[in-house]
């Protein structure tokens, strides 16, 4: 059996979509067992009439709630009966659970897993590696999407390490072509920073390193992890969801602008469907925070239960694939670099 | 008569398009003098059998060609004789030229402007300023998108200050929305120097600063400028051109996969073109060089006649609202600012 926790609160359909995600988990893993934290009573009551394998549910109470626009640091430290810091806490504490998964605030959950949860040895900073769809129906990796807005050169080493065992494990990419986000391709572009990580990455024999990435290409289906400083990282991957977001917007509206566009839009209602659908983050599942001591993983706030579930699905396949002890054993071949 | 000079070569379809770009500048501006360096017998025979006012544009012979994948240092010290750089010289030597125009290498181009031409008095770092068009129909500049990957939060604001300036007198906004690209919206958000930034935009009474911008917002028609670190610009910049390319792209395969979609897609077609127009960067002229000794504006290396021209005519209205003086003028006033 593996045990994961879920914290049922804290996004935009919470409790409700945190609910339907995990009866969802449970039907596709035999072997998962879920603890929800959060206030047991709306817990309950969202599971009024649904058929579950009660045996590996559990609930765990937890009156408070941590919000979005909440202090991280704060947060963490002043409400230590939330849905959040109940299961972070159990996480920490309890050897037979493996993971957590949360839609809540992601400054808390950071904080909160790099304090209380710590790291795998010899990783640095924990780093996000969320997903995002190509245009050639493949996946690109991001990471770091946003945990660590400064980096060493050595750091996003670890990222591409860390991301391509990752890719490797969990989405059964064999040897992923890992690139590093850059303002041209040459070697010698962007700032220092950037440069000596072009050379550390290059030395790694671990990586199938490909080299520079301008941001244009991301969706080529060229690469299979981008390696980003967090902050340019999260202005990739929030100007590819905004682009995407604004133009279907726009679309929408050119078509009801003229009756014959209607009817043209008519004829391809299956298609845009399908364009929303493959565009909807929902279906790609969260952010895996890779290198922390044990497995957390961070689902985007608006989820639905199938975004929750496929969080869950993450949080079950790194665990299956000892994906720590795989990053941890790499990690450590390149320990005596000074950092 | 407002002079400005035209590097004709550098671009994938150069000289045929700056050449064809320049004639409708000519038309456009009856007090236009143009000055087009190149190898002068190919230029003359792009002209051939053209109509336009001979006593208004001048040929200068320079035999070179800056390629977009030359070192930028190199080039411009050993490439002198290329159209390049002979209208950088003469854009430094004489001072009835006012501005210069190129489509080649951005590199050599930055270099060049910065050791020969030199900077506005009090500006630290002149910045990219190019525009992107909103889905309401309007425009949103970034500025700085790539010239400088390491800035200080004093650059940072300068890049506030120029480019409110650009959008009030090149494109006629009032109290230009200023923002600040960062990971989140709260003032502490990203490292040291985008949080002291934060704080040098907010006290500079000079400019309508709204805060920080999360990228996802860009095209929301909610700024009129984010003011972004060279490195997280570009990306931006990049980000959105790719996104929206690919994703055109993208619907165009989808639409030929079935007979129905190509049906519904010909009642479309009108909307699909104004689409593509619409994302068309060629119709958004070039990235202006913000606080250099003289006008300076890059345009896209892929750019056709349309978009030279669009160049032209950003240059032309730069001198004509005699933009660099007005950005002397405000940045002075924060001169006493240690940097």
């Amino acid at each position: 059996m593996l045990k994961i926790l879920l914290d049922c609160f804290g996004g935009d359909r919470s409790p409700q979509a945190n609910i339907e995600g995990a009866l969802a988990a449970l039907k596709q893993f035999g072997d998962l067992h879920l603890i929800l934290t959060g206030d047991e009573s709306a817990i309950k009551n969202c599971l009024q009439g649904a058929s579950y394998d009660a045996g590996r549910l559990e609930i765990v109470h937890a009156p408070e709630v941590i919000g979005c626009d909440e202090q991280p640091i704060n947060a963490i430290r002043l409400k230590k009966e939330s849905s959040m810091m109940k299961a972070v806490r159990m996480l920490r504490d309890d050897d037979s659970i493996s993971a957590m998964v949360s839609i809540g605030s992601t400054g808390a959950l950071v904080a909160a897993a790099l304090t209380r949860i710590g790291r795998v040895k010899g990783v640095i900073r924990p780093a996000f590696c969320p997903i995002l769809p190509t245009m050639d129906g493949g996946k690109v990796g991001i990471c770091d999407s946003g945990a660590n807005v400064e980096v060493t050169p050595e750091m996003l080493r670890q990222f591409g390490i860390m991301s391509s065992l990752y890719m490797q494990h969990v989405y059964g990419v064999e040897k992923p072509r890992i690139a590093l986000l850059n303002v041209g391709k040459e070697a010698e572009k962007g700032d220092e920073i950037h440069q000596k990580a072009y050379n550390l990455l290059s030395e790694t024999s671990e990586i199938n390193f490909v080299g520079n990435m301008e941001s244009r290409n991301l969706l080529s289906g060229s690469y299979d992890v981008v390696v980003a400083d967090g902050f340019s990282g999260n202005v990739l991957v929030k100007t590819t969801e905004g682009t995407a977001l604004e133009l279907l917007k726009k679309l929408k509206k050119d078509i009801y602008s003229r009756t014959v566009y209607k009817l043209g839009a008519l004829l391809m209602k299956r298609m845009f469907m399908e364009e929303k659908e493959f565009m909807n983050y929902q279906n790609y599942g969260g952010s895996v925070l890779l290198g922390t001591g044990k497995t957390v993983v961070k689902g985007h706030g608006s989820s639905k239960a199938t975004a929750v579930a496929k969080c869950i699905e993450q949080a079950y396949l790194m665990e299956r694939s000892a994906l720590s002890a795989k990053i941890e054993e790499t990690i450590l071949k390149y320990e005596h670099y000074e950092y």
